[in-house]
């Protein structure tokens, strides 16, 4: 096992990660950015939440009364309550090591935690891939990171739509080949896609990563945002990514 | 009423417009190009047709055997026969002056045309904007033409599953905020969107159209295309907007 200690340049944030493991990407950040929190009243889920990125990135950059990080498996859970200490966030940030399947047990926790029907956002960098692809150890802490073993598109929007308040909103990132699902499977949860947008590698390229917004109980109308486009024609950052991680 | 002969850069082929009725755009144009007919055995059935933009395009660029376009409005049908007469494609392109809900009529002219069973591709243009947008009048021509009065997105994937052969495409240009619907109703219909391409009027603006191609009892696989562009950063037609209208 190698431990890394990863610098976030926000704030001197710092967030450990299990090389091992699952480490972040480009996509938490992104996400985290694209969140729209912007009262110190609002209480935010993060489920899948892995070494706790999300939240410690909102942290820096969004206001918010309280995070509450959901993840499954131990070893990252670990990580998740070790970057919780480090970074001094022990009073914004709570996680829970629970399966998102449990919607019970992830009530009664919020009902501790925050109280009854308080959850304004709920955010989630979920496993992407199909379970079945890839090489496949279904004990692996990165195979179940990265693939649709214990939780699929399905299972976030039902614990979303379980958790999340009326008007509430869910913000998703995933991979565009995704893209029927995660709006087809939203509606039967009453989870409205509102606002896209897609992260190009360059301008002339198909997407490679999708940001999703959604109102529980919103109405039909879907915008969608300029691209982001992560590279100039030079191969460099753009300014608008070099912006994201400042 | 003013009548218009519109020359369309391909073979010498022409249509009539009515300049007070709904004339093509660069939709119709982009859509006859992104559809893949590639033999001369398929039958194609051109749903809202209009002035028949589609099918006389289509008799330029593609391969096919026959084109069947719906028209619901009289108006629009005459013109339709008159450009499907005025460029000798009365072997290859049928008019049928018919409302796109009447499934059964739809029917029988199928089987007296090309026989049973036999549709391979659908291609569709349809009103782009929600009913009791914009100015209202119902017996609008053009305003039949734009808006949901006479058919709505459901209607279009109802009928198309009513007709299309299992594994047959569908092939629809609309509007991007029209997405969510585009994709969530056509699964009703077991019509699996497949390929995306959305169109930018430049590289770092939102798409404001999007190409859609569906396989009817298709398997979930989306894949989204590399974005067409249309104008240069010096406002000049791209080298891809070039090539489609030649």
């Amino acid at each position: 096992m190698s431990k890394r200690l990863d610098d976030l340049n926000l704030n001197g944030l710092k967030v450990y990660q299990e090389t091992d493991y699952f480490c972040f990407g480009i996509d938490s950040v992104l996400l985290a950015n694209f969140v729209n929190s912007n009262s110190s009243k609002y209480n935010i889920v993060d489920l899948c939440s892995g070494s706790g990125v999300i939240p410690v990135i909102m942290s820096a950059k969004k206001k918010y009364n309280k995070i509450i990080g959901v993840e499954l498996q131990k070893e990252m859970f670990e990580l998740l309550k070790e970057n919780i200490e480090f970074n001094k966030l022990d009073e914004k940030i709570i996680g829970i090591n629970e399966d998102i399947k449990n919607i019970d047990n992830i009530k009664k926790e919020l009902l501790q935690n925050i109280g009854c029907n308080r959850v304004d956002i709920v955010t989630c960098n979920p496993p992407y891939k199909k379970q079945g692809t890839g090489i496949e150890n279904e004990n692996d802490v990165k195979y179940i990171a990265r693939h649709e073993v214990k939780c699929n598109i399905e299972d976030i929007f039902k614990t979303t739509a379980n958790i999340l308040k009326s008007k509430g909103k869910l913000y998703i990132v995933h991979k565009p080949d995704r893209l029927v699902d995660l709006f087809e499977i939203a509606r039967k949860y009453k989870l409205e896609p509102k606002t896209v947008r897609f992260v190009h590698p360059t301008s002339i390229k198909a997407p490679s990563i999708v940001l999703i917004e959604y109102i529980k109980d919103g109405g039909n109308e879907l915008k969608i945002l300029d691209p982001l486009i992560e590279y100039n024609e030079n191969g460099t950052y753009t300014d608008e990514i070099y912006e994201t991680y400042s």
